[in-house]
């Protein structure tokens, strides 16, 4: 049987399937029998670290990061969605490529700060920030809240005048033309996300109004996973309209203007690339249309930027046979890779995995892998055909850099989280400690 | 508009919702305006111990146990599927009950051991334990192993016989017939999970020519959800027959017969009740037709016991109208309550969700609710008629005590994970402590 031409959408081979070939070189290792991170085979790293483990590349990071700002231009700042991959190191690391940060709760400001950015230079989105954390962050100095509804600003103009401070106040809009193209939408219709644009006004006074509060910008972001980069133009041109007229009519300006972001990922088979670079001539019209002295511009980012630069690397425990075909279970599963097990719809399945020393190795045998939980959701894939499988044998789940072990019930069979490393000048690191079976036990009281 | 005749499946009024209804009285609070849990008001827990708060019922527990502890008589031995809710609190006032504990998990042996359970009276299931977990529980005793292929059953043979020890051993069979009627089928045709039952005597032949293992059983657990008692029987009944059968021509004994659980709980709108007292009925049957001095029989159950004796407490952050719509964020969320976020759509959507200390107000206000995150995903309900709701107010998501918190992805946005308290006598005490932010930051290196 040839894979191929009888399950073209189950051909996990490594050598035939474009998204895998995309992300093999991504990693910088498209040409090799063995998979390797930033020069280091990952089979050595599961030797010297343990299994399942996670493994970010650094200059995957870098490179990454450095496309996009080549493609903005200077005008623009990238900032790094923290919620896409909270690792102490990849936020560092994406620091050091000159990526700013925007956060969306105070675990995240910790990160942040603890990765080197100051709270100031910080941006708190969220539709649900409490009191305790706006007040929390307002105490640490942070430095604009992206505020999503007239609750939310009433609150925090309270609670900055109680510290006697001015907080910085960007408000996220919910445009009505939202963004096309987004597999998820979070705005241009009925939204739990941002301020519809005809009630901006009335917070833009109530801003004006409030001696604790200072007006900075506005925000939009109203989807993820866009492959249409005249969309995202296009959202980022009526909020810079919008923004005209609302300091035309309101006698205000708006010195920060963040377009958001949502650059899509092709994680499923027939998806698209978006076009970084047509993003970024788009926006600099705009940019050229709408840009004064002192304006700054902001993209966000967080999958695009960390999902191509990570993997997810687990063991065959078991193989056997049921009913005439193939199964074998891993040590990693749904409660460390849960969208590569398709929780949340938001990867393609199967996920692109390869076996990690035998990149070009014949995928003959179609097999079902899932991981060790008693449930039949911890599956990754449904008779993929790879290369036969033994007890030990190491595959790699591609594209685990965003929303991996964060997005994962890590708690579901209370077995240990698994610890994650960041490759760096071809030296590998632990950067998150493996969890221990002793953890479901942890603030429990009898 | 009457809610109940434009949109009877979004009635979440709590009082014409039969569902809502049955689990208001399983928490022993159908006709009060307060929602109590053993007589304490849930808002005097959500003032004494803050929200998010998962909150535990003793006494439904007990009866929960009790209730089929009566149907299936005093033959039969009630496990409890630790992994339906690893909590030690939990485990502890089930095993208070007489429930004793099957485990899939080095994490699970030790919240079952500190909840006062002997190593050797456990049952360790697992399509894909690991050579370090079958050693670990090798060293502490542990009592049935329950092995799912037969390159466990080779390893677990070459550990006991390091460690000088014999193993007891049942095999967890696939049968061909599978358990009719379960929403989340395991077996009865290729799977993962246990052994085929044609490549059953090969086992129990390498069991017995291996000094380290000794053969104690078989296991059954066909699926989850389960609506069908007498497919229930049935199962049970074809795992009688075929011990029988194996027990006659292989000339072996069988001294424990798990038949497995998953009893169904209603979670969507129609779902019929489980007829616990049929299953009893015909388990019986099955009994008095295969029993023996000393044959030890089990049913294990996690979701029919610990759910019903759970809730979710969540207030309200921010409430606003876009689009016409009125949207609520609360403080709690996907990353608590994914099974009510509809991750694994395992729940009923939208989740039997009511206003603590409003259960009979009229729900005449249409609301979207969702917790803080950034996601679209992190949505309970749409539209969903409640009483007219304002920041402060306390929410409770009912059927929250399996597969509750540790279902779901407690990293996701780097929130602090919620604290748990049980009830029991009228009287609450924490046992699980709340998170904190500072959480996201730990097990990370620089």
């Amino acid at each position: 049987m040839t894979p191929d031409d009888s399950r073209p959408e189950h051909d996990g081979t490594g050598q035939r399937d474009p998204a895998v070939v995309a992300a093999l070189r991504a990693l910088g290792c498209a040409d090799t029998d063995r998979l390797a991170v930033d020069g280091v085979p990952v089979a050595e790293l599961a030797d010297r670290f343990g299994t399942p483990l996670y493994v970010f590349s650094a200059p995957t990071l870098r490179e990454r990061a450095r496309r996009v700002q080549a493609a903005l231009g200077p005008r623009v700042e990238l900032l790094w969605s923290i919620k896409a991959n909270p690792s102490l190191a990849v936020t560092a690391c994406l620091r050091g490529a000159g990526v700013g940060c925007e956060i969306a709760s105070l675990g995240e400001l910790l990160v942040a700060e603890a990765a080197g950015h100051a709270p100031a230079s910080l941006r708190f989105a969220g539709p649900g920030k409490a009191a305790a954390e706006l007040d929390a962050a307002l105490a640490r100095g942070l430095g604009t809240f992206h505020v999503e509804s007239r609750d939310e600003l009433d609150e925090l103009a309270r609670l900055a005048a109680a510290r006697d401070l001015v907080a910085a106040v960007a408000i996220r809009v919910n445009l009505p033309s939202g963004l096309g193209g987004a597999r998820m939408r979070m705005g241009g219709r009925s939204s739990r996300f941002g301020v519809d644009a005809e009630q901006v006004p009335e917070l833009v006074l109530a801003i004006d109004a409030a001696p604790s509060l200072r007006l900075t910008g506005l925000h939009v972001y109203g989807g993820t996973q866009c492959f249409d980069a005249a969309a995202f133009v296009a959202q980022a041109r009526a909020l810079a309209e919008h923004a005209a007229r609302w300091e035309r009519d309101l006698g205000v300006a708006f010195d920060e203007l963040d377009v958001g972001g949502g650059f899509g990922i092709a994680v499923f088979a027939g998806d698209p690339e978006f076009d970084l670079d047509a993003a970024g001539r788009g926006l600099a019209e705009v940019i050229a249309a709408h840009d004064r002295p002192g304006r700054r511009w902001f993209v966000e980012l967080g999958r695009y930027l960390a999902a191509p630069a990570g993997v997810y690397l687990t063991r065959v425990v078991r193989q056997k046979v049921s009913g005439g075909e193939h199964h074998a279970a891993l040590d990693g599963g749904l409660h460390h890779a849960a969208a590569q097990a398709g929780f949340g719809a938001i990867v393609r399945r199967p996920p692109l995995v390869v076996c990690a020393d035998r990149l070009r190795a014949a995928a003959e045998t179609p097999v079902t892998i899932g991981g060790p939980l008693c449930t039949p959701a911890d599956r990754f894939a449904e008779q993929l055909p790879l290369p036969a499988l033994l007890a030990g044998d190491l595959l790699a789940l591609l594209h685990c850099g965003a929303y991996g072990l964060s997005y994962s019930p890590t708690r579901f069979l209370s077995h240990a989280a698994p610890a994650e490393v960041l490759v760096d000048g071809g030296e590998a690191r632990v950067v998150r400690l493996r969890g221990e079976p002793a953890d479901a036990l942890r603030g429990q009281l009898p």
